[in-house]
Formats: C-alpha cells, sequence, structure tokens
C-alpha cells in the first residue's frame, strides 16, 4: 500500500521541482514556460537596474533583453540550495553558477547570490518575489564577480 | 467579549513588529538585540563580500564592523513594505532608505533592495536567510546607487 505522504510530493519537493522546472525553461531558452513560475504581481530585486521590477510583464521585458544578450548556450549550476515551506509560503536560496557567451565573442562566467520567495496558490508555487546581486567592494564602488563558494 | 484573533497578532503582524524591533536596535546601536531578530543558521546574502555569511556569528562579526563604520545618527526609512506568512514560514521586502555618517567626515544615503526570510521557532519569528543589494551597472561593473522608488 502506497501512502498519502508518498504518492504527493511535499511542499519543499514541489518548490524544488519549480527551481529544476525554470532552470529547464532557461537553457531551453523559452520565455513562456520561465514566465509560468512567476506569480503575476511578482517583484523582483534583479541584477540590473531598475531598483526593482513590478509585476510578471515588466519581468518578462526584462528576460527578454537579457536573454537576446546571451550568446549560445547558458549553462547553469546551484550549490546550497536550501528551500523551506509552510501551508502556503515558502522560500529558497542557492549559489547559482552561470556561464554564457557574451555579444562580443567573450565568455561570463560567475556566481550570483539568489533568494526566491513562493506562494502556492491554486496548487501551483510560483515566485512571488526574486532578489539575485553580487556583493560590493565599497572602496571602488564595483560588484565582485570572481567570488567563489 | 474580546475575540482570540483580536488578542493575538497575526503572523504578518508579528513580521512587522520584529522588523519595526530590529530596526530599532540598529537605531540604538545595540547588536545584542540586533542578532536576537536572527536565527542560530541563518545565511545572509550581504553588500559587500564574502559572497555569503553562515550563521549568527559570523554575520555578527559583518556588523559590528558596518556599525563602528558609521557616525552618528543612523537614520532608516523602510517603503513598499510588503510581508506574507503562512503556518511558520514568512518572507518580506521593502526598500530600506538609509542615511549614516562616514569615518571621513561624509554622508552616505542611498535606497538598498533588502529581502528576508522567516521561520516560526519556540514561538517567535526568526530571520533564516536575508539578501540586500544594489543593482550593476554592467558597463562599468559599479553599483548603482543613486536609485530612487
Amino acid at each position: 500500500m502506497v501512502s498519502a505522504q508518498e504518492q504527493t510530493p511535499s511542499n519543499e519537493q514541489q518548490i524544488r521541482e519549480a527551481i529544476q522546472g525554470f532552470a529547464d525553461a532557461v537553457r531551453a531558452r523559452d520565455l513562456e514556460r520561465m514566465m509560468s513560475y512567476y506569480a503575476p504581481d511578482v517583484v523582483a530585486f534583479d541584477l540590473m537596474p531598475p531598483l526593482r521590477l513590478i509585476g510578471r510583464e515588466e519581468y518578462q521585458r526584462s528576460w527578454e533583453g537579457a536573454l537576446s544578450a546571451m550568446e549560445g548556450d547558458i549553462l547553469m549550476e546551484a550549490t546550497d540550495l536550501d528551500v523551506s515551506a509552510s501551508g502556503s509560503v515558502g522560500y529558497a536560496h542557492a549559489l547559482s553558477h552561470m556561464t554564457v557567451g557574451t555579444k562580443d565573442g567573450g565568455t561570463m562566467s560567475n556566481w550570483i547570490r539568489w533568494s526566491a520567495c513562493f506562494e502556492k496558490r491554486q496548487g501551483k508555487w510560483l515566485v512571488t518575489h526574486e532578489h539575485t546581486s553580487w556583493p560590493i567592494d565599497m572602496e571602488s564602488g564595483k560588484a565582485v564577480m570572481d567570488l567563489k563558494p
């Protein structure tokens, strides 16, 4: 006999599957599938300006720009992924290593700090808030992009 | 007759009170009280390197350094504070305006993106994850610190 617990993935497991699904969609450059993981009212603090992006449509335009600036394969690897959830609210954070080609023929490869907050709406975990960044060296005012976990 | 709901603040309200209590502790430069809002296993993605801080003790040393670099009054104002909670997990994000004096006699005043994740442990909401940052201008590699909400 299979218990209900074995049949239904835990909330944490469902969130991990959403994170994996989103990463697969980025690698496939499938913008529509990527955006299906975000809540309509998502608020994002992104790597680049503006200060914040409000709503899925604004975030989609930002992702469109980011994808068009990346050449070739997009490699992503997360480490130290931590996921917590209770009821209809959850969160996750990780260090995400991204390697992409740039328009000028170069390669950009570095670690990014990534945090996401989730809400379960109509049975599906959606990202309601996302925050990605690099730390700043206060002497130079520059992002420190060569740090490793 | 007072209902139980009126007697007990909601989870969201309890988290808002924790955020206010932390801000009061920063203004009072009360490091011990500040750290009481963090979980022992907090993971922080802070404004400055390293990539991440693991555990309350490491975060406390970072806060010690930050407080000692700030001269005079510390002014903090949050806008667009959004709080969600369910069961024992919650999160909050806001834009936080901080004005502090610097050692060289200047003033640093700008908006910071702030996200925090909470878990309710033994009846108290603690910050288990925190992420603060500025966005980066990719041309110059510099933090963009003069953005306003």
